[in-house]
């Protein structure tokens, strides 16, 4: 299998001022065309250490993916640095980059300096790939180590620089390389915790393929997600092995899985409601508007979400929502009762086909001992039904609300299912 | 210097399905104690990749990070690999993180199983930092490499169960090693471009003393941070040194300043809201939510905040904040008009001292020449007043929504401090 390490140069990075986004995009494109990534390393903008980090991928790599470090006041370090680890003669001009040096600065109204002038060097050892979004030119080196050819790639640390670039690494890879195929498929599931749903799907799972490989991908906002990939196959056989696997998986967890790949609770919702032309509004109090704000994160929400209120103030669940006084006098406002008028006072007044509503305890303060913090009460309204449900959770005030919400959404999922369902029949 | 390498284990960073996160933070808190970071590595699941880079980098650097790779799952083999690595004997349980098991999985209504009872067993030659947050425990090896100690750690890959382990973490760096000196000062501006910014402050960094570092620290919800760093001085002159040069940076650009290390800017509208005990509401269209969210991400925000309308609709606006349907329809939504009556709606409706409205497109779709995506209109009302500004940016929705919510707030920040002056002339 052709492997692959990709390298990121630069200070910035190890300090932590910038999170390195680069890597995982190169690591996704590569993955994509079955080249193996095997390592991702950062280091520093020092001569030393970019040779000792450079040496050791090339020995163990069959590509080398570099970014970053070619800004105009550090290229001398690590283009002097790729000269020399390439056994280059000397540097050359590039007369196209430099002429779209010459237009970017233009563009700005900067006029060109000597250190400007300077990126359109390039090490004589070198393929140029023009970089039409930058002053750095890409670079492309073909060296032998280990006994064999390696391909080595200079990259831009700009993002959308790096970004540019990567098409072309791709189509200099596959020209030098027979590729392997691999394929992924990314399952979404909510509501099942990991070490559960583990043992769940224990005979599936012991009983997969030898080239289907399986990863869990537990997150608090969207559930635990179970990557498949298989390795080695055609396109259309490797396709059709994670379809009867996800098939079988189906058949275990069934409601559970909300969808695949990038899916979100908010948007299974979404595609669920435009089905049918229906709508939804939320009242929330705890989660302070943080699930209307993930509705209205997919594009095209405004389709079916009407709006909501956030009755943080028992004063805005009263006057705004119509929950009646004594409700939260008797209960408290963390209850059934109230959380149930909520979502019944929120639906009439923005007239839509189902409401959800949460109230609860984000912390740090405000918890009991009959109602700890981490306590949550949601309901979801729709025609000719009110269901709710208490969950309890244990962490930071952030944390609790992020998983308030997204448990919030995957509860008004499952209902609005169910509710279909009844429908149905 | 003591020199630390960070390690990240896991297949889903090299296929570039999750951006590692973890290095970050843990490079931004080893810094901050002045422990220099040499290398950041993302490595596979297998024995042999662990194994391979983590004797590397034990070689190299006083202290070694791992982090994920503990889940209760299957592709989990970091464990055994540390145990082997370390020269552990066995396997032992830890009381105190079994009980914490327990709890967590109590509080979700789940029963252990053997899988989360053998989370709670750990290498003998550990110690173990307890995991609060989670099921696996963090774990801190002592071991002998190139002839001098090393401190190995082993953290969760869940990032706020990596984040809670970091204080701990320092501590025993801190016990292990004799340490630089090194202070931070963080001051948060908003408002100002990066570029404009250095260059109002350039006579003031030019004359900044030797021993004094700056960082720009660019983020489009928090604004440019300015961290300052000074090194090798004792505590109090290095604290005396930097409170002059905020003092001499607060001269320079006054208002754009709102607070100082992890602060935010709904933080600062919060401390200026207690003092007076004033009230705020908020009405949202385009930010569906996301400021009500800020907001209330406060600890003890229903102090001062009553709650919010999301009107996404324009039954919404009409029926919910009161805005004229004529308003809208020789306006349009998103114009100067609609934002100020959702304002005054808004604040009327739920009784507030003050309230912020939005109202704009976050795109894709929805831009017309005249108003293309990226626009947006924000209102803040207040006794006697309402006033409002358009601001203008280009991104993906999530940036825009981002930029319409952190610049709504610091446009609400800057008009509630005027508002204050005002009245105290």
């Amino acid at each position: 299998m052709v492997t692959a390490s990709i390298c990121t140069i630069g200070d910035e990075i190890l300090i932590g001022q910038i999170v390195d986004t680069n890597s995982a995009k190169i690591a996704t494109a590569l993955n994509a065309i079955g080249v193996k990534v095997e390592e991702l390393v950062s280091t520093s903008d020092s001569g030393e250490a970019i040779v000792d980090t450079l040496e050791r991928c090339l020995h163990s790599t069959d590509i080398v993916i570099v970014t970053g470090g070619l800004g105009p006041t550090k290229d001398d370090i690590t283009k002097s640095t790729l000269a020399k680890l390439t056994g280059a003669g000397g540097f050359v001009e590039n007369k196209e980059q430099y002429r779209i040096i010459e237009q970017l600065l233009t563009a700005r109204g900067v006029e060109m300096s000597d250190i400007n002038k300077a990126q359109a060097l390039v090490p004589d050892s070198c393929t140029v790939i023009i970089n039409e979004c930058g002053t750095a030119p890409c670079m492309q080196f073909e060296i032998e180590r280990n006994g064999s050819k390696r391909l080595l790639f200079s990259l831009p640390g700009v993002p959308f620089e790096a970004e540019a670039a990567i098409p072309k690494v791709l189509k200099a890879i596959k020209s030098h390389f027979e590729l392997n195929t691999i394929f992924h498929r990314t399952i979404c599931t909510f509501g099942i915790p990991e070490s559960t749903l583990s043992k769940q799907i224990e005979p599936w799972e012991d009983n997969l393929p030898d080239n289907v490989h399986l990863a869990y991908l537990p997150n608090p906002i969207l559930g635990v997600r179970l990557r498949l990939s298989i390795y080695g196959v055609e396109k259309e056989l490797g396709e059709k092995i994670l379809q009867e696997e996800t098939v079988k998986l189906r058949a275990i967890i069934g409601n559970a899985i909300y969808g695949e790949g990038e899916d979100s609770l908010q948007a299974a919702i979404g595609r669920l409601l435009k089905r049918e032309n229906e709508t939804i509004s939320t009242a929330e109090s705890c989660t302070g508007g943080m699930i209307a704000s993930l509705i209205t994160s997919i594009p095209g929400a405004s389709e079916y979400f009407y709006g909501g209120v956030v009755s943080y103030d028992n004063s805005v669940k009263i006057n705004t929502l119509k929950v009646d006084a004594n409700t939260i006098l008797q209960h408290g406002a963390v209850s059934k009762e109230c959380v149930e008028e909520m979502a019944l006072g929120v639906r009439s007044l923005m007239g839509t086909t189902y409401s959800i509503a949460t109230s609860g305890i984000a912390g740090p303060d405000g918890g009991s001992e009959e109602k700890p913090v981490g306590t949550v009460w949601v309901a979801v309204a729709g025609e000719g039904f009110v269901e709710s449900k208490q969950f309890r959770f244990r962490g930071s005030r952030k944390l609790n609300i992020d998983r308030f919400s997204s448990n919030a959404l995957n509860f008004m999922r499952c209902e609005i299912e169910k509710h279909k369902k009844r429908l149905t029949y």
